[in-house]
């Protein structure tokens, strides 16, 4: 059975030690090892990414540049197999691994343009014939900690960028779904990254400390569930470095009567039960602002969901795939259980799906569940399963609170035609990304990632400008040439 | 005897608890006592900065910038009894307290270009008819924590920019020269701001730690020493807040043998000893390269050092004042003979200045250390005294190993006439600022302030475009319009 | 009489040439005599001008901002002896005055921050060891050119940011109402502004095309009308200048059938009437969509229209006053003759507005129109006047089409609730400046003001970040440093 | 023999009507013929490129940016032929038609970053919940016009970054090489440009008056010499256009006693006999300060000219190829007549170059020429030829007198190692891009193109951000949305 090693200093390699299983969550079956790196191989990597830096910090951004061009058209070519490779190992459809890897190519394009984002700031005369400019130079070595839902996107939020704007770069992804995040960093090597400057290692806990405590390591980046977020932000900021640690979600969208149902159905639809709800914009509450939205909304979905298809990541057909993993799909089915005995109304039930030849994988169908209330286990908590619960408010404002009591601020989005209800929901919710009758409101590449309250913790946002800012460390020179012919008294005073 | 309180929701008060002295340096003589806020108190002003958050948020920033505007007016006419309050408590000549206040003034200007400053991104079409745009939103209450040696403008890097940007505010000063500060945050009520808006509690650990640990403050700015700012940092951190922390410096210049040497030896001494050296960006170590250029610059540094003048605060014909406390003469005194006995060679020597009238103030004169080596403990700590030392090397390289090899990375400075030198070392220095004879490379305020290595903890630098982007939190809308003509079918793959 | 001079190299001086009478229109007497300056006399003024540049460019930004400061407060200090003058020869009543009067201190308000708006942008490693940046340097004298009717406003569009950004101007303002703009220009003196910095020119076409021709004037900043605009443009351009011309308008509102109609009245009252309609901002054509929106419009128009008080400047009670000449006066009823001549319904009819005590000033009731269509004269030509015209159609479309289809695109604006109207609308409609349910869509001081079409001549709009642009030349400068061990080979290729 | 005919809404084609002779400079032989557009044929373009942009201009900036990704794969992949097609018409040595490409991909490159470009400024609360936002929307139809000296590069200066903003462009490029420019145009559209959206027509005065003329053209760009440039700028601005338009120049190189001379003497010969001189950034004059430093010049680069191969385009190992044509030829050696005439010193003379094989090529060799003075014909005019002037002065003040008194500005270097100097060069010089040791200072695509003085006509640079902003025309939009219960009074005042 194939292992599947680390990348580090350029060369695949595998450190023997501990491995852990890989399954195909469509059919339940192991299907591969990966190598679960100890100190000492994370360790090795980072001195990997120490030793690259000097060279490639001193690279001229567009000649950097020059490689996220080449590494852009090797991810076009090679789209199926990453897709193939993702689908196998996490169960998303073809269809939806594009869709992926789509936006993970947005942000390599982004990087493209790093001479344009490292833009420096220049004053002149701050003072009489002095000069002062504001340089955005690398840091050095930055980890990235990135979760298995989105094996190829995620980590290229991070890494693209960091190393256009000349980092080295040590990633550690998910242990679950490994394969395609290698394969891609193969390629950005094929593309010309010189070795050192991108590896990866896979592992748990032990890589995960070891990046967080070595003080070559920079920055850190993470994306994965709030309590290991807060764990990562933490620890790493204990240790003096900068990070960014997103979690958790719980998005919700308000449906207003004057919205257009259908429209606001087939956003839902795709947006609550596409990937199998393993993502964190997906919209996971809907609330319904009076019974007649509420109750319109209900049928409609039911209808609707008639259609929905879920079943391997094989066959393109399908409108969703399998969760992550046995026990994921056991705790999913208890969040319905507990919605059932906390009194919710469970429209429609995923609980038995049927999936004829793949009995063994780990498939949660799309449920519908109506009258939830705020004291639900199943409403407080992120799910991550292809469950939309439907809460019933009297208004606006009280839908409002609903969501800024939530711990979580990660999405949201309100479906109308209201001018003056957009605005003032978009500008008072306490929530990071905000859409208007868009469902799954994520940034497009060259804007920024990032939610608030408990869905991220640090100052800078995840890729886009507030990703340059992370990867980047000011520093500012004031220059003044004497002139042989003036001399200045001594300066005792401070200078004004 | 005056007892200095605390400003809470527009009104100073006193919850008279603790106490603590405030010295005048320069008598050596107890002249007030301040107030030393309990947790309730503490708690007590971040409610009214709570409370005064949601109207000040929604207040347009034109107006909000016109309160800056008012206030540079009265800081202005009010320069002279700010001064004076400065140099009373912490012993600065009024000179150098009018650099301060003046550098201090820059940062409310920077302030009154808010509405320019909070412009967010606008992207057209970011998908069919979709727009998307940034919004930089103020984060709600946030707090300030500064250092006795600049109680002026340390204070006015903070609020004046963080307030512009729609936040409230609690500001805890240092306890050792409080009534600048807080008559200064007063004249920002009278400006017009609403009460709540600014808060000044005077306090200690206690009133630290609350404001660390509040879960309604969102956001920690410190300014101060290294330990207290990986204290501060760690610890907010863990309460996930955003935090900056500066932290401590040992500021090096190298002169070079092609040095304008009059002009860098004027440089040298007023930001060697200007304000005692109780600056974290004083030069406090003179990197000689070659020992013609040492021999020249011991010369002349030695000459114009006879022309010194310490005394007390009150006498503007003075170069510079008392150190802030009696513990802290000691201790500076202290590394001089630590100096002394590790075999440097005291060239200049300040440890009995003679201050006719003011025998009991915290005096220490100019020093100046030659033949200091690396590992003595003059060179390792951050003295924050009018001590400078000397360190002879063979080569620019070497002085740079020198800087980069050192704890601390704030600031620095090489004095020279060659380009490539200036370029050579500006890139490659492992420090924040960086003066190309520019003796005190303090980034004016429309740049921003911050150290690297162990002087800064976060990723955004002080005032500033980066104070602007610290006090801030993004927000990205992403709408589209549905059209009741236009129906979509339902999407489940990521969009891409 | 009093006679109206110049302001050249800061003296009032009156080169006791040709005048021309200045009225009270309110009044209908002649109030002064203003000088006009021959080509000497604006010659003089370019000379110093040019005399004044080169101190002046090199003062620095910070330095020259905080003058803007100053000249803000003097600008408040004085509102009332600038309102009233403006009232005096133009007409305006005092609110009115003070609204354009605070606008243009908004100007000043942008200018404060030029230090920020100068940044230029430097790029670290153009290629190996090379670094480049831009510079925007002032361009040297530039000329500004301004219309009657907002005195005080539009020239503070101009030389604030100018002079801010380095050049120094002459100003020829409006030889009807000289006398509010020529007291602003001293009080910019007195804040500190070197003589020269700021001069002031009234005269006539003799003075116009001096500014055009003289080859030491860089740039020319133009208001005024149409025909005008595009003389100054190419008259400049064939000088080799840069220049800015911006023209007249015919403003469109749209009235939607679901648009919250007494807002829509309310602000279209003000908008229309205000000023007299001599603004080139002025909502002149109401567009209701639908016979049923527009009987609405036009029944609540007619009864609010009722309350409309024109009168004298001096009595803050009235609505609007006269209109600027005699000639005009005249011009403006001949087009509502003209439009009830072409069967045009005179719904409101102001051609004989009774203002006791003032029978002899230039006064113009509030005039309102139904039923016009696109080939009237009054729907063709830019009124200038106090006439609010109603056209009626069928669709939104039909509505915008009708607008696109006018020479003109300066401002519009829709009064809607729906959300997709109004994008559609903003995205589509060729005109420069546009509402939402916003009836004089005047971009605030940070941002730029200009319109489309034949509304404005150049590619910079007028004040904000393209002002900052328009007065300053891009200048880049590319460095490196030759390594004395560093030889480069010849190089005949073009580098790439 | 082939005729190069237009291309027009994506199809090759040729109006069958009058043509000129394309000849290979190196042989001197006619080679093609090309196509010489009548006024219907331009207006055909103009009609095609109209009809395209509605539809591109709702094309989100992504996806029109991903083709200009596909563009520059495509001119990679073609270089080799590029540079043939360039080397046959112009007479360009391959190394050098490379670097040209390479230069022009890097403006491929920019336009890929288009989305980032594209941002607009947005304003929360500029009043009270009303927000305004600025968005660059594309004109329409622009229109290049290009020079034969960059067939390749210049084009490609303007219509990518035309094209991605959401332009339709119409090119005139030089009839004297057409080819490469055909050739390239054709490569766009494979990339994915919908007809229409790129047009290219060859021609002359005819072509250029009918592109200045047409009301449905927006914009001119153009390059060439001063006196067309000024005809062009002059007509397209009386015709309302926004125009930029780059003329000639006479570049100048102070040579600085500290200057390391071997560095200079090498970057000097490529500079000036690089592409024959043939360039508007050619340095064409080296300003020698003293005559110690001029001797050292002469005698050097004398000998590294010994070295110098004129040849024909085909053989790499030439350093440059012929001129443009005959005429040109005979001008380029009537300035060396001149010279030699008008008592200069012909240190090189390059009048008779031997060229085996290549007799009736229009050769001109390498030649330097000392002791020139302002008043000589040589040094007013600019040459295009390979030609070295070298004017010596006694200081880099009179360096600088000299090159401020010259009517262009375009590009200007000091070779020194000096700090001071680099500086004070820097800032006064009158002249646009400016190198410190970098003999040809080319702005990188991510800044921009642009001379001082009569080297152009406009406000904005060409291509790099000042491209963005020439091809794009500002919209704000101003926003609020009523509330159904909230009801503001009439506002007659201007709103502040």
């Amino acid at each position: 059975m194939t292992t599947i090693g680390h990348l580090i200093n350029g060369i695949v390699q595998n450190d023997a030690a501990r491995t852990q299983n890989v399954y195909n969550p469509s059919t339940g079956e192991v299907s591969k090892q990966v190598a679960l790196a100890g100190k000492a191989t994370v360790e090795e990597a980072i001195a990997a990414a120490q030793a690259a830096f000097p060279a490639w910090r001193n690279t001229p951004p567009q000649k950097r540049a020059r490689i996220m061009f080449r590494f852009k058209e090797l991810l076009e070519q090679n789209a199926d197999e990453i897709c193939r490779l993702i689908g196998e190992e996490h169960g998303k459809i073809s269809h939806d691994a594009l869709g992926e890897l789509q936006r993970g190519i947005e942000n390599v394009e982004y990087a493209c343009g790093v001479p344009e984002l490292l833009k420096g700031e220049y004053s002149k005369n701050v003072g009489p014939a002095i000069d002062s400019w504001s340089e955005f130079q690398p840091l050095g070595v930055v980890a990235g900690i990135t979760p298995f839902n989105f094996p190829a996107m995620v980590p290229l939020w991070m890494y693209p960028i960091a190393i256009a704007c000349g980092n080295t770069f040590v990633l550690k992804p998910s242990e679950r779904d490994p394969s395609s995040t290698l394969f891609i960093a193969e390629l950005a090597l094929e593309a010309g990254l010189p070795a050192g400057v991108l590896n990866v290692v896979n592992g748990d806990k032990e890589a995960v400390d070891t990046l967080l405590d070595d003080s070559r390591v920079q920055a850190v980046s993470f994306v994965g569930s709030t309590p290991i977020a807060e764990y990562i932000y933490s620890r790493a900021s204990a240790n003096g470095k900068r990070c960014q640690a997103l979690g958790g979600a719980k998005n919700h969208a308000i449906v207003m009567p004057d919205a257009d149902m259908d429209n606001a159905v087939s956003a839902l639809t795709g947006a609550a039960f596409g990937s199998s709800g393993e993502r964190c914009m997906a919209l996971s509450v809907a609330v319904a602002v009076g019974d007649e939205a509420a109750d319109a909304l209900i049928g409609k979905m039911k209808a609707q969901m008639q259609e929905l298809k879920v079943g391997a990541f094989s066959d393109a057909g399908n409108d969703f795939g399998p969760v992550i993993t046995k026990a994921h799909q056991e705790k999913v089915i208890g969040y319905i259980n507990s919605a059932e005995e906390d009194g919710a109304d469970i429209v429609v039930d995923g609980r038995n799906p049927q999936v004829p030849g793949y009995e063994n994988g780990f498939f949660v169908g799309g449920t519908l569940i109506d009258r939830v209330t705020p004291d639900m286990l199943c409403y407080r908590d992120e799910i991550f399963g292809p469950v939309l619960l439907v809460v019933r408010v009297d208004s606006m404002q009280e839908a409002m609170n609903l969501i800024d009591a939530h711990e979580y601020g990660n999405g949201t989005c309100i479906f109308t035609r209201d001018g003056e209800a957009a605005r003032y929901f978009s500008d008072n919710i306490q929530v990071g990304m905000v859409g208007i009758n868009v469902p799954l409101p994520v940034p497009v590449a060259y804007h920024s990632f990032g939610g608030w309250k408990r869905s991220l913790f640090g100052d800078l946002f995840a890729y886009g400008p507030d990703g340059v800012r992370f990867y980047t460390r000011r520093k500012t020179v004031t220059q003044r040439w004497p002139s042989a012919g003036v001399r200045e008294g001594v300066q005792f005073s401070f200078p004004s």
